[in-house]
């Protein structure tokens, strides 16, 4: 087993609203490096700080850590548009950081990215992969890439209240300036990132079909997002076994049809409950209302860790134990 | 244990006669990215092909995979400086490819490579490193540290015949270009690889230092340029215990003095011997006859094989599948 984090950014999160994957848009940069930092190091290296949400929500990340703490498993993380230097190692892909996708075209080097996974994934020497991401504002391009595509396009939140309405007209605005139409680049996986999407999208798309052409079990962490590259993947032909592997918060979701996109895609769902309601600490506080909900593999983390028998008390113990030391202490050890 | 690999370049190897680590000068830029791919991935990913020799030796990278194959080891790779893109996951340093020696400081980026290797290096969690290294040119430039810190300066070669008047020469014409003088620098170790090094030097020296302060136990695998890396490090105030783990074929370079330096950096030497007078293979044949020496961590790496009880018998067979799939058949699997 193997985990990869594929991290980047889009300058779609600098859209007031739209993503709560960092105090604010000016610092929500660093959040995609900060994550990989926090996963691969337990703490922040040349990143400034531990990502929390504007209400004081800490990045899944910490969760990921926690969860893989307990496990034997590499780690690796590909640089797919990070705009922020990172001490994690990283694996360049080459693509720079996604534009806003209201502009025309906002990931002109789609393919390279998805190209460059797809080597990375054929590359890897293990029997199965966890693929978790970060990319702040990945919800509002992973509707777009659903929407272009033609599967079902409702998307989760790391707001508690999903600003829905807001994203659609984003994704709609995205779709206009890149002339396309929703459902007519089905079977066209690669331009729908390039007109609609993000890079990190194209580089997991990659990545699967690499990985799954070579005979290595693939399971997506994430929610929305994970969706959105698993439909990428599905029409770029992929037709192995595919597993999204994700939080009880993102299935609780109401704006988000998970089961309808698992369905249309053939995809197998795991959820796996951290058992937050438990824990009456602040760190889970925002969880339970509905904050964060997901992201750098967390439901993947956390499925790997109850897989191995890990009691769900000692991941909480050992968030707990990060949380104190990283957000409400001095940032570092 | 962690081994890292720190891989970068400088244009130092492009001068006629220095290097063998490469068939030629203009495919020599994609050596270290190629050396990373081999021990992180055992094949070319990206690179067009793996490194060898102008007269065919191997790069001395399909030896440490093969004795790496053997151990649970944590590798990682340090970009510090590349020039062409490796599918491997490095942390980038965030420095620049070095300049010819002979040009006004090569290196000036020089301190924030090794705060950056200092960084990664305290940000380890290991107890024991391992230091690799892939750097075309390196020895010339290991010599200009050296001889700016007033250490002993002969240094060892990639050739069979060490072009030692070559790069006395070119040593001396970065001396005078930056205006140092031997000796001139003791002390000074950022100035001296800033003036007459190359950023793996830098980053090599920030990453003992970061180690070190952590408590971590260092030992650089190499020959010259890791003398020149653990004297920049002791010239940096580093007095914990350092080790060097190196090949019998860098000891037996009468041109290279290894017990002077260690004796004058207080450095303990581990040699281990491969044994390839046993193989009569094509793959062992040139290193036998001095060529390519060490490279990659080599030594370190049939050290930590021979550590663990793999017979050096199953360590050659394992580089004979490497050189046979890779080197003489297409390049990839």
């Amino acid at each position: 087993m193997i985990a990869a984090f594929v991290v980047g950014t889009t300058a779609t999160a600098r859209i007031d609203g739209i993503s709560a994957a960092g105090a604010s848009p000016d610092v929500m940069v660093h959040t995609p490096a900060a994550d990989a930092e926090l996963v691969t190091y337990g703490r922040p290296v040349f990143a400034p700080m531990v990502p929390v949400s504007p209400s004081g929500t800490p990045t899944p990340s910490l969760v990921t850590r926690a969860a893989l703490d307990f496990l034997d498993i590499e780690t690796t993380v590909l640089d797919a548009g990070l705009a922020a230097r990172t001490a994690a190692p990283t694996v360049d892909v080459g693509v720079a950081p996604g534009k806003d996708i209201r502009t025309d075209h906002p990931v002109p080097d789609a393919r390279s990215a998805f190209e460059s996974g797809a080597s990375v994934g054929r590359a890897l020497e293990d029997d199965e992969l966890l693929v978790g991401e970060s990319v702040p504002g990945g919800t509002t391009t992973a509707m777009g890439v659903l929407t272009a595509l033609g599967e079902p396009s409702a998307v989760s939140s790391s707001l508690p209240e999903n600003p829905v309405e807001r994203k659609r007209s984003v994704v709609a605005a995205g779709m206009e300036e890149s002339g396309v139409e929703p459902g007519e680049l089905a079977g066209q996986p690669i331009d729908a990132v390039m007109r609609v999407g993000d890079p990190v999208l194209a580089t997991v798309a990659g990545l699967v079909a690499g990985a799954t052409d070579a005979g290595i079990g693939v399971t997506l962490a994430g929610g929305s997002q994970m969706v959105a590259a698993a439909a990428l993947a599905r029409h770029a032909g992929v037709t192995a076994p595919l597993t999204i592997a994700t939080t009880p918060f993102v299935r609780a979701d109401e704006t988000f049809d998970l089961r309808a996109g698992a369905d249309a895609l053939d995809l197998t769902v795991r959820v796996t409950d951290p058992g937050f309601d438990a824990g009456d600490h602040l760190a889970f506080e925002r969880y339970r209302a509905g904050e964060a909900k997901e992201g750098v593999g967390m439901g993947g983390a956390l499925w790997l860790a109850d897989r191995a028998g890990v009691p769900m008390a000692e991941v909480r113990e050992r968030i707990v134990d990060y949380y104190e030391r990283l957000v409400e202490g001095d940032g570092s050890e």
